[in-house]
């Protein structure tokens, strides 16, 4: 192997920039060419690239976001595209190709390996929704900066009356938000995967205030409604006062947890590893502390599984 | 003076507990004894209160918001209700109040004092719009979550045809979306004072995406519109994903900045020296890194004036 | 079971809040009590306890420290200690006993497990050096403590010949500053496992800035060393000017991270649940992603292994 | 004026990026051009610039240090020195020169002025020993990092006899460890200015124990001391452990406070409209919120007073 790809995709999170760096330095330890593709699958449709050197990647570290850009391309998603793009890294010399992104970007990793292309898929989205590893990189930064922005919250005067809601990211996920409230101590968490009923939520609020307790917190997944909405029908239900954040692509950004950046850089190592050891078509996952790689056919047409333990503490800290 | 009593009213913010640390610890070391009055006039009206001791004010100075929480009174509004807090602060041997607020809280005061009642006024208001102070307490704390939460949003992948639009505080004034767009490098601040051209700014947008600027930032104080209705503007007029973030209470909490902390420490030790000298009736301000006092009379019937400077100095950065 | 005890034992660290709470409120919600002893075993020899109830371990999730306090006690270590111990809690009729804390407090667990006392330890250690989980409590928010200040300090202006020795905790264990090395992108880890070649560390230093590289970051584990000593030897040895930073107790505290939130809110739940279905004398631990108890007398005799693959990972990464 | 030239020299800070930034913008939107020099008065021996272009001031705002770096250069300081510089920037056509940094830098600024090259200096010093400016850049996020340090050092578990002591920056002025301490409600600020008593100290230290006060934080100026020494005193004296920290380098670096970019943005385009108008030969300083000029011959034989207010309230607040 003489020369590797790598592009990130989909929707950017921090420790990115971590796996770019950590899989540039492994390759140019062992005497590999790197190539970053700018604005992922676009970036090899297009043939904008960049020459990856240590220095490229210096600074990069404790950077949120990545600097080789990410962008959805709908070219790459039609047989033709694909077509393209795998012309491309051949007449480029790309001897494999290392793919940072979600569900999406690591079904279009699938559809290159079967094309021919070595590939190495480092699984990256704030939703925790993808299997075969215990955490995606840039979840643990997301929360975090959910918790911080919660603590704040929490920290205003408690007056009589009140509610807050507060949206987060998930689509389909509500890992993001049952996570954020309990580690915060948030009341409620409403999530996609579990229908929410508002007027029982509405008379636990009432009960809540009735004994006293000065305020509360509700934790919203984007994916089960809008916060406005939320707090419309609380308005309306009990007549509660009810604040609303809606917290949107900060939670993306920021440096990266150290958790984040270690992730990074051991799914970065590994990734280069596995493709010089002619190990490809795999995505790296963090199980046990340790990095394990699972089949990309296996990986798509799996479900991350909730993990019970988890709920049942909830229910019993009545979050 | 034998006896002062404090409380804190409006909106809360950061800050506010070192103002009632500071004017704590310097009553007691005058030999005054203390009292905190809970949820600001509510407390008054309902008699409820509790000793101020060095103790009772340890390990606050950090924290957001005020341990001495804070409401709106209805009551406190009407004339009746007024005449009852006097009662009640001269049953309670009160010889003197601080109260910590906003305008509205200002307003309350002055009434106070105006039935003989010796109060002195500190400003606290995170959308810096009393005249007579050059920061209010919380302005700086607010800002500076502000900020944390832009850089975050600004370190997401840049992707092509998007826009972000981030709804600050500030019903009727643009205090805050004008300082965070120029400490963070906004293209826009959408603000009550200014009517905004929202078919110019699409223009702008557009512009700036064909120049190959990748992202735009837009800060939008809540006085002049919903963000999820500008943004769909923006998508109507031109075409662009644009996403949302409403930081909504976020800004009001938080570890107190040095700044609020000094500001809050001063503000509160300089009340109550000029209670103790007699100097009553009056609201403690910041002018030229000096805390100087003006009547409550003059602070309530004035307007601060905008930074014209800060004005033209926003728009040759082109913000 | 009808009364439980809890204490924190030994250094403290972030993320104890989350596991006394979640402990609590776990033994609440099965009908049984909670006393929290103050001071580790001392508040046990002197019968300084505290009644746990909901209200008690609200606002305290998001604390670092531990409420509870903490504390070494001589007495504990003898005999004629323990056996008051076991009086005590006796007399108190405490029927299980949760321990927070390092090495030396599951010692201490064990001890009283071995005299009768059902008990569970939970691991908190910033150090990481307890086996059977893959992470302490403690650990994830010192590290991204240690990464907060190490960024300051990259950030700061490169000039030449310069050189900056940070001083992390670590009096037997490499791990933080191997970890913050790695996630900072430090140019070396001096670690009390691996003897250090300081003319080696000079001479690499002297090639790096005849290479243009204009600063370097050395992260230096207080068991290897005092960062003043090593700054003096730079300096004698090739003439850098170098500039020192000893972390100290800031490790120690701030707002716990999320990681260590959920893992003290697991660890907590997981705890009591042993302790009613009568599966005591052990400590959790953090494996796969789960909780699993282990042996305190295998935990004892037992010493973490490094991971390999990220010393070998360190190589590569030049760190 | 058609050129002119940016640098920044001494001990670099937070809020010089946001200056070079708003000096840029300011001069380019004027259609002047602008050159920033590497390294301060050593590019400017050395010939050592870049073109600055609003695309090179992007993305700097919110970084810590300066991106232009700072260096102390012995050659600037001789007279022959100075003459070459003056006829380096004759070379290269620059009209005006903008000088970012300490008392060292504004001297030379001085210096230049007098060989009749326009300048003006921006106040940058963390020590805020700059006279005719309330605050020079960089101070503020200074202190905001201390804070957060020391907010950190008093979360850990309170345990008896303990001291701890943290060195800040600050070798002829006390402002710093003086602001933090109140900030942090510290029980001592040690300070160049004031001859300390250590066995006063210890005393004070012994009796706030016998009192049953936990634990005690001594804020510690590097030019009055090294921690080291004054925790080895107190353990000698009076056998309390002692824990040090050091803060170094991380008290310069980390993204700039609000307060620091909007100073930083307003020095930067008020010292480019003095010199289009020329005003040259002066600081710009912060007075009253308001951006006012002085003489540099003024500033250099000035020395910043005290605010005696604070020391008094020092007092009073027992700290």
């Amino acid at each position: 192997m003489k020369k590797i790809g790598i592009l990130t995709s989909g929707g950017d999170c921090s420790g990115m920039n971590a796996a770019i760096r950590s899989a540039t330095r492994t390759a140019l330890g062992h005497g590999v060419e790197v190539i970053g593709f700018r604005k992922g699958y676009l970036g090899v449709l297009k043939g904008d690239y960049l020459e990856m050197t240590t220095k490229e990647v210096a600074g990069i570290l404790h950077r949120g976001g990545t600097f080789l850009q990410s962008a959805r391309s709908e070219e790459f998603r039609t047989e033709p595209g694909r077509e393209k793009a795998v012309r491309h890294l051949r007449e480029l010399g790309v001897d494999g190709l290392i793919i940072i992104g979600g569900d999406g970007s690591l079904n279009g990793a699938l559809a290159l390996h079967r094309m021919g292309v070595p590939v190495i898929g480092i699984p990256a989205s704030i939703d925790n929704d993808i299997p075969f590893t215990d955490m995606a990189l840039g979840v643990d930064t997301a929360l975090n900066n959910i918790i911080y922005a919660v603590d704040c919250i929490k920290d205003t005067a408690s007056s009589h009356d009140r509610a807050f809601v507060i949206e987060v990211m998930g689509r389909n996920s509500g890992y993001l938000a049952s996570m954020a409230a309990i580690a915060t101590g948030a009341e409620y968490a409403i999530v996609p995967e579990v229908e929410c009923d508002m007027k029982d939520l509405c008379n636990q609020l009432r009960q809540r205030y009735e004994e006293g307790r000065s305020n509360a917190i509700i934790i919203l997944a984007e994916g089960a409604g809008r916060a406005q909405d939320v707090a419309d029908n609380i308005k309306d239900a009990i007549g509660f006062e009810t604040r609303v954040t809606v917290l949107g692509h900060y939670q993306r950004g920021g440096a990266p947890s150290v958790f984040d950046r270690l992730l990074g850089s051991r799914f970065g190592f590994t990734a280069v590893e596995l493709l010089l050891a002619g190990q490809t078509g795999k995505m790296v996952g963090l199980c046990c502390s340790t990095i394990i790689p699972t089949l990309l056919e296996t990986v798509v047409v799996s479900v991350k599984s909730p993990q019970d333990e988890l709920r049942e503490m909830s229910l019993i800290l009545e979050i």
